[in-house]
């Protein structure tokens, strides 16, 4: 990391924001990725993998179920097969598309500091999403509320080193036709981060973007200029994209908003069991939803994306941080160097419980994403049961993790003062450098101060209840819902999303359709 | 890893090893690096740590508490303090031990298979050593006796990503007279790893080098003539060398045996606070002791080591698994690189009990050995406080992870059988690859299958009695040691080491004296 960018360690206390830190001062948003890369195929067999989704593409073809994609495909110069609703996309159209796609993509958060930056080398984290429900030491598991929703974005809120806001938990409290009010009110008024909309059909999408645009106070150009919020594209592997993802797609490249598309490709399920097979299926799924967002809009902000892990051939379910699903993060990393476009990855875990497995897991996950270079790195926290429930404490533990990992993206000094020769000669042979000067100058900042790691000797801890990591994160998240809103929105801007807000649900919402 | 070694698969059920596998039959002993390495400092600032360390041993002088040492210096060239014990050794003498130390050490083991090689680029595990206390979730925290270690050593023989037996636990219940004596039964005729030999004074050092001698029917010369054991020696940071640990270096060198050298500087206590300082003072402190040994026996294989972590500025503790331990493992791995030497890095955690903390420290902490380049990664299971116990349950977790660190140094293929446009065109749009073909012929051995990593469902796990990574882990060290020896050494030998053993413990034993 020798010439990775330093980032600025001054606190600052900002207008609207509540929180206390509770780790050293180093600024955890802006972020870039300090490790090497690791390459797991050579150069020629990533060429091969490649070109052999390009054949995928244009030989076997993708199942399209929207009629309206079709006919942007068709008109593409695309081979469409409407009695299949088969399409054969051409690698020149591929080509132009990758060309076309940004190699760089800046979304705008609530305020400035909170922008993000989708572009090769940056890196961003993103907690568990996506899920079902939610586990916590208090109340147990149990289907994910909107009020878990909300509680999670304000965790999401307090640490700097998750840097957008996906769809944690889904809400089903909340009828489906309200439900994006109130996961857009929730983003909105509890975050000042990058917020996400759910690609539920054009009614939602529109009015989520309505929403955010009006929250910020911008016109409908200034809102479609820029990118202010993102959406994530599953594509149906093997070979399918459905009817509102590939809406979600259309819309947001018109609307020149955020898509971040990401085929779900278990090896040995729904793609090929090898780690070249199963990613080869992922990358022609992502070119060609990043192909139609480009026939909508060249030039539409789209991020390629990979999931691709493993299955336990045992049992057939899901797993996560394994060697496989590692090698195939690295693959993935090779393909998005070679097509030059910002990418994102995932970690994961498939513990029931946040336990020893839980953090390897997802921390073995995260290291996978590190070293292929990922750009954002999402179910990097909170993650269990391959992300059927989202869990609070393990969220504030795998945090540290995040944190450690930020901290060595800041700029390491070995100037004369750190080598020190002063305070070597100063302190005698077999003594300490507790009260030594160069220790005196440093010891308050020197060091990433742990918030869950607690290095107490076995007596100190057990006194203090012997607590293992979990039950401090029940503390830790308790202490941070407790402490009020980590962000409080302008009161003019919640009033007008009220009021919003109930004039649509008064008119029955927005149905899931497309 | 494109280029990584291959390892043979095949289980190769060797003659008196009676043990199951209970993963997949990667050979996990032979492992390349497949990691990029990471520099955490500039190349130009990694020379002025060098130059800085052999400053520090030119001027300042390192004190060494044994007559013996300090007259190898002194006839070597360097300018002795009879007085202060100071020694000051010139950068010629160190250049010259760096010149005439081996860049590659082969070390016998009880078996030919088992051997392994110290050399820059290979990678060898030991699991967490030199505890005070044992625990485990059945029997509690307790001070380590012998049956403690015989058991540790049976756990350790059992899992081949564990490539040689450290001094896991002192057994305390045994007198230090004897201790050696029992150590060395434990580790020959449980275990056909190579064994460790502590350095506590000549009489029990040559007692250890003979019995390893004749248990393995060498002659004294084929003894001297290989390494067939190790010890480790610290340093008492800062800047000297005591009375053990001077005669362990002489006579390891002596007998052509293996000496890893590594000081324990922590940052902020015994070392300055700094990354740069402390390994300035680490890796002055290893020339020194590698000197020593090229003085005693030019091209005596010593491995340059180092554990450098950080204090917990609060408490004074030491903290394990940190950013700032990740990077004194880079810095060190630099240091390395420049002198050419194989050499020892360390894992290890602060956390009290086998959680997500100390998961989490210890996989940290491994990483950042891994993009060290390492050869020899120490406590990189089952290392709880900071080193004051060994946990069963940790051992068994972290080897989990170590296993998975394996299977990455295996070579990935991305041949077009992997790529599998066959298997691709196979399955249909939205179909699945459960029964395709290809995934039949692979499905019993594509993945790596985890042994305490649990993906069964919420439900399923739950029925299963809702057990913990840690409490899984307790079945499986409890099966492994119920199923009978990992190892029988052959019963002639075990009955003249007994024969050894008794003459000697009636004769008193050996002192711990130099």
């Amino acid at each position: 990391m020798s010439e990775a960018e330093t980032s600025p360690r001054a606190t600052r206390r900002k207008a609207g924001e509540r929180r206390e830190r509770i780790s050293r001062v180093t600024d955890y948003h802006n972020l870039t990725n300090p490790f090497p890369k690791m390459k797991v195929f050579s150069d020629d067999r990533i060429d091969a993998i490649h070109e052999a989704s390009l054949n995928v593409l244009e030989n076997l073809g993708i199942k399209v179920l929207l009629p309206q994609a079709r006919e942007l495909f068709k008109n593409g110069g695309a081979k469409v097969d409407e009695s299949t609703e088969m399409v054969f996309i051409g690698r020149d159209m591929v080509e132009a598309a990758v060309g076309s796609a940004p190699g760089s993509i800046p979304i705008m958060a609530g305020v400035r500091d909170k922008d993000i930056l989708l572009a090769p080398g940056k890196l961003v984290f993103q907690c568990g999403a996506g899920a079902p429900n939610v586990t916590d030491l208090e109340r147990g598991r149990r289907p994910g509320t909107l009020a878990d929703f909300r509680e999670l974005v304000r965790l999401n809120q307090h640490f700097d080193v998750l840097h957008m806001v996906p769809p944690i938990v889904e809400p089903q409290d909340v009828p489906i036709n309200l439900r994006h009010y109130e996961v857009m009110r929730a983003q909105l008024n509890l975050s000042n981060k990058v917020p996400f909309v759910f690609s539920r059909g054009t009614p939602q999408v529109l009015e989520s973007f309505e929403m955010i645009r009006d929250f910020r106070g911008l016109s409908d150009e200034e809102f479609h200029a820029t990118s202010q919020c993102y959406t994530i594209i599953n594509t149906n592997s093997p070979r399918q994209l459905d009817i509102p993802m590939a809406q979600g797609l259309i819309d947001f490249a018109k609307a020149g908003q955020v898509s971040i598309v990401t085929p779900f490709t278990l090896m040995g399920a729904m793609a090929p069991i090898t780690i070249a097979g199963a990613i080869t299926l992922s990358h022609a799924e992502a070119l060609a939803a990043i192909t139609l967002t480009q026939l909508v809009n060249p030039g539409a902000p789209v991020c390629y994306g990979t999931f691709t892990s493993n299955v336990d051939m045992k049992s057939g379910a899901p797993t996560f941080g394994t060697p496989e699903h590692f090698r195939a993060s690295l693959a993935a990393g090779q393909l998005a160097d070679k097509i030059g476009l910002p990418w994102r990855s995932a970690s994961g875990s498939s513990a029931n419980i946040n336990d020893a497995q839980a953090s390897n897991e997802t921390q073995f996950g995260v290291w996978g994403c590190l070293l292929a270079g990922a750009t954002v790195i999402i179910h990097a926290a909170g993650w269990l049961e391959g992300g059927l429930t989202v869990s609070y404490e393990k969220l504030v533990t795998d945090c540290e993790v995040l944190q450690m990992v930020a901290e060595l993206c800041t700029k390491a000094q070995a100037g004369d003062d750190e080598i020190a020769l002063d305070a070597l000669a100063e302190v005698a042979p077999g003594g300490h450098f507790f009260g030594a000067n160069h220790t005196m100058q440093r010891y308050q900042t020197e060091f990433y101060e742990p918030f869950i790691h607690d290095c107490s000797n076995f007596g100190s801890w057990s006194e203090a209840g012997a607590k293992d990591a979990d039950h401090r994160a029940t503390d830790v998240w308790k202490k941070i819902l407790q402490e009020g809103a980590q962000y409080d929105a302008p009161g003019d801007r919640v009033e007008n999303l009220e009021h919003y807000i109930d004039k649509r649900s008064g008119e029955g919402g927005a149905p899931p359709i497309s």
